[in-house]
């Protein structure tokens, strides 16, 4: 297989949040895959935030990941998708795959690398994660010293979220917006709602900021990238 | 106070994974503060980092962060430099300070940035930070779907660090130098050695890289930037 693969990272939103490295490999790779949640074309996040860096002689492929429960149709999107980068590398290509914030971090990139068959030659381009951001943009540090961090996803199961809560000084939610008034009432159980910030498309221009979840009614309805940022030492 | 203070993280080494809006930022400030862990001119590593960045207008104020156990010395350190920005931008100057990997995350940052007076202009510029990196050179991903990611400095208490291994499913250990002997013997007790690298320096000329923890000696003597990457999924 002659050609290469690049997993590469564009950070949470903006297009200067990418690092200079991911810029000048978009800008000379032949094709860039870019994973869409919906159907039809220009519907990419990850396209439309690093569009800007891409070669005009560069092809871009929008390839659908449903957001289904059916593993089958997840699946075949996956392995869809690696065979078809597998083989554009078999023909030599330079090849990039973009995917929202870092690709090792709860990213579409990893289900597809676990699928590409041996050989292809690959180089993981990291990103700026979307807490790394919130917390420069709320100005709430995430630990220092011996203090200890976990990011945890909102569909963990409660009993793991309470277990965090309690043992970590630092504390990162995401994809709060699925289940935010679950989540609201168990960080009130731990009286640590005047500790959290929560903030939703952070650097997009949907961009919304609550820097005390206390004033955030339980019945707020949060687009699926929200991310809730508690810190013990840090009461707001 | 008439002028700005922008906080950036260089990321873990090399130049070209700073994010474009930082190289762009350091380009066109007055003061580039940059913190040193010894003394004498051009021992800064965040500085090193992002020299080439730097306009040759731009003053450069390395300034000594001792590395001591004596707290009164560094917060003589810390307020030192926090009073010395805030001069300057009172006196209408742009200012960066920058430090490794991302600011919020084991920062000198944050030292400086809570002594600061109240009214400075802050900006905070993420960046990438070393468990990133080291999650991408050795392609282990970091988590997925509904698992958990803890990160914990080695200087953390034994418990803390037997907790995170039983509950989450990736670990993070920071700064692993220090203490590698116990650390070792710590992970092969939860019959993980298997599950985890290490990478010290990452990106750096001296960068080293252990993709399997049951190859290193307990009697290695490791950079003090040293990591260790455990994920109970991924067996090496």
């Amino acid at each position: 297989m002659s050609g290469k693969l690049y997993a590469i990272g564009t950070g949470p939103g903006a297009a200067d949040l990418i690092t200079v490295r991911a810029a000048k490999i978009l800008g000379s790779v032949d094709i860039v895959y870019a994973p869409a949640a919906r159907k039809g074309e220009g519907t990419s996040l990850a396209l439309s935030i690093i569009r800007e860096y891409i070669s005009n002689g560069t092809e871009v492929k929008e390839r659908l990941f449903p957001m289904t429960s059916d593993i089958a149709k997840k699946e075949e999107a996956w392995l869809g998708v690696a065979q078809e980068i597998a083989s554009d590398i078999n023909a030599g290509k330079e090849v990039a795959f973009v995917s929202l914030g870092d690709v090792m971090l709860y990213s579409t990139w990893v289900s597809v690398f676990e699928r590409l068959p041996k050989g292809v030659d690959i180089e993981i381009i990291p990103g700026i994660t979307s807490f790394a951001l919130i917390a420069a943009k709320t100005q709430r540090p995430l630990v220092m010293d011996t203090q200890s961090l976990a990011i945890v996803p909102c569909t963990a199961p409660k009993e793991e979220i309470d277990q965090a809560l309690v043992q970590h000084s630092c504390l990162v939610l995401m994809k709060a917006g699925t289940r935010f008034s679950e989540l609201k009432k168990q960080i009130e159980a731990h009286k640590l709602l005047n500790y959290a910030v929560l903030v939703s498309d952070a650097s997009l221009e949907s961009e919304k900021r609550y820097t005390n979840l206390a004033d955030v009614p339980e019945s707020e309805r949060l687009p699926y990238f929200s991310t809730i940022l508690i810190n013990k030492e840090w009461a707001v």
